[in-house]
This record gives structure tokens, sequence and C-alpha cells, in this order.
């Protein structure tokens, strides 16, 4: 497959890479758009949270659920994105998550403005990238701001399939 | 956005599209990889019927399943390739399927010939071929030939999503 290549030094591959074989995919931008169209997730979890000034934590991530099988894929969207995590999400159910406030605004929300959603995604991804940059403006730490937070992204992910919560925070980076 | 042009003459649109909007996707060929990497399922269907010489029915078909609210993904695809249909799967999940040899021969194998999967789903489409191949030659009409299609896709779709059969041909060309 002209996409394929062998893997060098710099991927030397984790035991899990090892069971899927040791060429790692290279992906391009339209095949990413594509896949994240069907699997991926754009998702604000807001938490009660003592510590926070507010009393609330407000959580953007960028989710993408595949069975273990095709864990290869999810790795290779971390190499693309050059950030989040890989890890179990439930079962035979992995997850690549990128919840890190910097990867988000700096390699996540650049892509999918430069390379556009063609699902009903495009929605939530609009309303997921104006949550993140309230946050950067510090919004989340004022209580009309978390209101606000609130509001937004009460109205995601509407009739979509549900991502399933991470309660223990296993995948968090 | 730049790959949505407005919608031609040729292109006079259902009700179910204007629900959604009149302009139609274009749909470039990693999208669709990627897309069908997330969504997309290669079944063979093997079904006990009296019409046929050797007592079943192989029925070797294209699927990808969307809510209903994105379902100008599935127009769009069906579009691209110029064949198929698009109908209510089960509740609010719409499918794309193509069930046509010809059109799977000529349209949809082709196509994932030239642009591979980059998911496990590669070797169902694989195999997928091979029993459209072997239909194409006659063997479906034998019962070795069907002994061996069956062998072959007993071995499709494992770890894999099931879809929802379709019993009573809804979506049938």
């Amino acid at each position: 497959m002209g996409t394929i290549r062998r893997e060098g030094p710099r991927c030397a591959g984790t035991l899990r890479d090892s069971t899927f074989g040791s060429t790692p995919l290279n992906l391009e931008a339209q095949w990413i758009t594509g896949f994240v169209d069907g699997e991926g997730c754009f998702h604000v979890g807001i938490n009660a949270h003592s510590d926070m000034k507010c009393g609330y934590q407000v959580l953007p991530e960028f989710i993408v659920v595949q069975h273990e099988r095709d864990v290869q894929l999810l790795e290779a969207l971390k190499r693309h994105f050059g950030c989040g995590v890989v890890r179990t999400n439930h079962g035979d159910r992995m997850a690549y998550r990128v919840r890190g406030h910097r990867h988000l605004l700096e390699h996540i929300i650049p892509f999918f403005e430069k390379h556009e959603l063609k699902s009903k995604k495009r929605a939530d991804f609009a309303k997921f990238r104006r949550i993140v940059r309230m946050m950067e403006a510090g919004d989340h730490l004022k209580e009309e701001g978390v209101e606000e937070i609130r509001r937004i992204a009460s109205q995601m992910n509407r009739g979509a399939d549900k991502i399933k919560s991470d309660p223990i925070g296993n995948g968090r980076e």
C-alpha cells in the first residue's frame, strides 16, 4: 500500500503496536476527516469540582473510539496530531483522547478548521471550538461563563451516538 | 466550504434531500475511504431459497449506516458511486446499500482496490471481492461453490460491529 512506510527508530512501537504489525500508517487529511465524521466525537464534560473557584470543572475532549483490532488507526491519529493518548475505553474498545487545552487549541482545532467535517458533527465542532476559546479567555473560571458553557454544551451531540463516559479518568492525559 | 457546489438540474433532490439543504456534497476519495473504514460494512448473506438450483441464495452487499440526520452523506455516496439505494434501515437509521452484482463488480470493488482501506475491514473487503468474483464465474450456483462461499463469509466481520439484518429486503435495489 502506497501510504505504508517502514517503521523507523522514531516509532519504536508499544507492545500493543506490535500485536498489529510494525508498519505504522500515514494518514491523509481527508481520510482523517472521513474517519472522524464517522467515529469521532467532540465532547465537553462539566463536573462539580470542589477545588475549582466556581465549583465546576470544564473538560473538553476530542475522542475517537475503535474496536481494539484497529488500535493501529488510533496510534496513527496520535502520531499525526502529535498529542493525546491511546488507552482502553471499555471492554474491547480503545480510545484516542485529546484533553490537553493547548493540544486542542494548537493541533486539533486548526486541523478541523482547515479540513472541514462533512457530517452534522461540524456543528458540534463549532460549539466545541467556541468553548475551548472561552476557556482560553478564562470564562470557565467565572460563574456566568460556566453557565454559558453549559448552555452551549447542552446543544452538542444531539441525535448522535452517545460516547461512554470515563468516570475514573482512565484516558486522562 | 470548498467542496460544496450548487445543486444543478441533474440533482433535482428528493424530499429527504431538501430536509437537509439543497447543496449536495462532493466527496473526495480519501474521505470516502476514511468514512467507510469507520462506518462501512462488506457483508455476504447466504439464505435458503427454494427457487435457486442449489437451494441457497448468496447476497453480497456493501452497506453504510448513518443516523438520519446525516442522510446527505449517504446520498452523496450514492451520487459518487452512481449506484445503490438510500433507504431506512432501522428506526432513525438510514442505510446506503449496493447489492447489484454489476454495481459491486464495476463500481464498488474497483474503488476500494484503488483506494485501500486502512482498517481491518480491508481483509473483509478482500474476502468480499473474492466471493463476488466467484459469483461472476457462476460458483454460487454449484453446491461446492456455495460451501466455499459460506466458508469465506464465515471469516468476515469478526470482532467488528454487527450490522442489523434486513429480513424484509427493505433496502433491496
